[in-house]
């Protein structure tokens, strides 16, 4: 049977990635450029057009329907625009009109990685079945997601969920944003090693810093290390709490390099949790590792576009 | 012309309020008793039965279609019941069915007083025409509710936009709910008045202590005083900044005996709120103060009953 694709497209600051997408979430065609984030942004456009171009040149593409793009924040899904932090040649920079410009005129949505991440784990991963949920990718930064009352919410911009720029610490240190004591400022890959560096932790014979070697060492019983770790856990737990206090979650999905910490950061995590989920409606919060891996952005960036059309078929039946 | 007519219930620890409010929003009727707040379950409750019989003794009660509580928290929609802090004889009491069970049958939706005060503003007062928005009252306690894509959003247990109870200082101190660093434990009317105090303010002849004259002292230029509203609105812009950054929200309404205390707290809650809420997507948002009044819970607990009828014919004709 050839039922619909959606053509999904991943843009982060390493990479930009695409895919076609069927029905079940399966990627039927993939493509993949290195971003030349520090050129100019039609050059970062070229690296775009040039993977949609392998999508595009497929057979497969007469049955693609629709275009799904997550991207690096933040976004603009009002404007259809991107300005990722990472990506300084794009700044407002009009990706929706230009990716439908090359896609022959079809529908483009566009939200931030962490919703797309949280659409691909809420159709075919751990928040799967869970109507009201965070979902949240912890490595170099913070960031995520909300489905709620059953669906996606990107909220009018394409951001909601961006839960490493909450403040859980109004007094702390200066995050780059602007603001204090952010969830990313502490629980972030590199605020972890950061931390364990400045309280005294000495990566191995590798010189291994990042925070994968810090929580090897907090595994084989290193205080200094462990500590970092239970401080990250801490701040999210903070987070993860305001978030189910603001709007009734009943789990939260961690995935990214962070996560992969496992227990040495979901143990401290659950039980930190106790702490701060303390109203009776969010006690029975839990806390999941995410299951989707590094396809989470073009599964969800496709999980995106289909829900929006879902959502804009019921809204022409009321 | 004879509209339709709903039946609202607002229940605190002071007083239980009954009114019959028509479509424009108007109470046509009300009733009211204080809240026996320390005796047994069934004694408050005869207190609410005394308020409903008012109503459904009028002539008016013919035309009345459905019946609206809003209630102190916390509350859960999901299981009909209420277990309100100030009120220690009602935990999981089972609400609706009481008020279902004298009120003829008819349809009973329950919210938390935040979600309620929250409807009345969307409908009525400072967040009407907002689609995105957080509606807080500040008083003794810090509630609030949430506005989400145009519809009201209470959650499934109708508590969602508990404002308060997050932390914005992980390490803070200690609340009352068992976390550290909510926002109430700092923006309340008793701890601002208490931090006055603790910070070496006095109160005049009168031995005033209550966060009105700690207003009126800052008015005065008295720098404790100024200072303790300040600390108020930081934890209060921390809190908005990040309901702003997990949902999307355009505006915060304020309302609640401390919002009365006018420039004193807007002023430095604007001011703060722009070091809190960086992010491109949030930068936008504003900060006004409620419009209600004293009936917004009253108001409220009608919308939100309207809007789940609403919300329950739309989905019929999907």
């Amino acid at each position: 049977m050839h039922t619909d694709l959606v053509a999904a497209l991943d843009i982060g600051g390493t990479k930009i990635a695409g895919a076609l997408v069927d029905a079940d979430g399966r990627l039927l065609l993939r493509a993949q450029r290195p971003t030349p984030a520090h050129e100019d942004g039609d050059t970062v456009m070229r690296a775009a057009e040039s993977v949609l171009a392998e999508l595009t040149g497929s057979p497969l593409w007469e049955r693609t329907v629709a275009v799904g793009i997550g991207s690096a924040g933040p976004v603009d899904a009002s404007t259809g625009t991107v300005s990722p932090v990472n990506i300084p040649g794009w700044r407002d920079f009009p990706l929706v009109d230009r990716v439908r410009a090359v896609t022959g005129g079809l529908d483009v949505t566009l939200v931030g990685d962490g919703v797309a991440m949280t659409a691909a784990e809420h159709w075919l991963g751990a928040a799967r079945g869970h109507d009201n949920a965070l979902c949240m990718v912890v490595s170099t930064g913070v960031g995520g997601g909300l489905v709620l009352g059953g669906a996606l919410h990107p909220g009018p911009t394409g951001n909601a969920g961006h839960l490493g720029h909450i403040s859980v610490d109004l007094d702390g240190d200066a995050c780059p944003c602007g603001a204090r004591g952010c969830v990313e400022r502490i629980a972030s890959g590199p605020n972890i090693a950061r931390r364990a560096l400045d309280n005294g932790w000495r990566p191995g014979p590798d010189g291994d810093t990042s925070a994968a070697a810090v929580a090897s060492a907090a595994r084989s019983g290193d205080p200094v290390a462990t500590a970092s770790f239970e401080r990250a856990a801490r701040a999210l737990a903070a987070g993860i709490a305001a978030t189910a206090t603001l709007v009734e979650i009943d789990i939260a999905v961690v995935g990214g390099g962070v996560a992969g910490a496992g227990d040495v950061l979901f143990t401290p995590l659950r039980r930190a949790l106790r702490d701060y989920a303390t109203l009776s409606f969010v006690q029975r919060l839990t806390v999941a590792p995410a299951l989707m891996g590094t396809d989470a952005g073009l599964v969800g960036a496709a999980a995106a576009a289909s829900a929006r059309r879902a959502g804009e078929a019921a809204a022409l039946l009321k």
